[in-house]
């Protein structure tokens, strides 16, 4: 397949494009610094980067970042700082995306156990993750062509040096495990799901 | 109690009033044509609601209007819309809100089946609760002075005309079976919950 690999200067990006090349996929990288670059928090920039890159089997999204802060300090631009890169950020490939993605393609984006799971500082993280993970499900059976859409949603990484003790007592997730559910959600017929690792 | 009732105009407020007003407590019901007013899409109007309001034991907020269409035609500015009045909306009870409610009270959300079930046109809607929901859980063990923060989360009414037929099949919720909900999340003592009803 041909996929669309946005978010690929991330750990998770990272963990995606190697398995997606080990199984002999066509990889397209990119992150705020590849030519093309993209930042997803800008429409245009998104609009751009899906007119240089064409018609894809597959567009996987592992970008977006939130404000991390105990929610007594969170503010009204906090919530919306994430829900612009969290949320937006990865519904856009959806918006402008499902033009670019092939019949019986997919789009995978990705969100996080903060979404089920409260853990410090992590109100806002938990907000945008929710809002991307409920809008999973209900898009699902509404999409065109057979495209189907999925999140993979990892528990805090074994192999990211970050975030750890915020995560105390929550069993890490292991890059294989995480690349098991990016190649599901490729290459499966799961559609509307919420693949937790 | 003295119970701040916002969105007081809407079914879902109604029932909650009526409720509350029946267990003995003082509600100050506000929705967009009280005295005092408020829309909760605007900060300003919160601020000047809450200054207005003082010292209350319960904020319960059942507020918020999102856009409903099927997703090959929702934009990136009808997830801003429901995003800003429905999510926001309701956050900004808790941006500004903890500040007005007293020790051990309570702060109570209103979402929807829609975040977790999946019905035609509903993907902002599913957003934009699922956002709520996810929040209400992670803000839930970092709120100051003992107060409380649950979502009061129903199906489709069964004595509101609206909407019947985008959920067939599912079971819709009786005033009384709502009203229980908003007291056991104003009376009792969950945290952090989604009462789902």
């Amino acid at each position: 397949m041909r996929i669309l690999l946005v978010g690929a200067g991330g750990h998770v990006g990272g963990v995606a494009r190697d398995a997606f090349e080990g199984r002999g996929h066509e990889v397209l990288a990119v992150s705020r610094t590849t030519d093309p670059a993209v930042n997803t928090s800008d429409p245009a920039s998104i609009r751009a980067l899906l007119e240089a890159v064409g018609i894809v089997d597959a567009i996987v999204v592992a970008a977006g970042s939130v404000p991390f802060k105990p929610v007594t300090e969170l503010t009204r631009e906090d919530y919306m700082s994430g829900f612009v890169s969290k949320t937006l950020g990865q519904l856009e490939f959806v918006v402008q995306g499902l033009d670019h993605v092939a019949d019986g393609g997919s789009i995978t984006v990705t969100t996080g156990v903060l979404a089920r799971e409260s853990v410090p500082t992590a109100a806002a993280a938990a907000m945008a993750n929710g809002a991307v993970e409920s809008f999973v499900l209900a898009a699902a059976p509404e999409l065109p062509r057979g495209i189907r859409i999925n999140a993979v949603s990892p528990n805090v990484l074994a192999n990211s040096p970050h975030y750890h003790d915020a995560f105390a007592g929550m069993t890490p997730v292991t890059d294989s495990e995480v690349a098991m559910a990016f190649i599901r959600a490729v290459e499966g017929n799961v559609n509307g799901r919420v693949l937790a690792v």
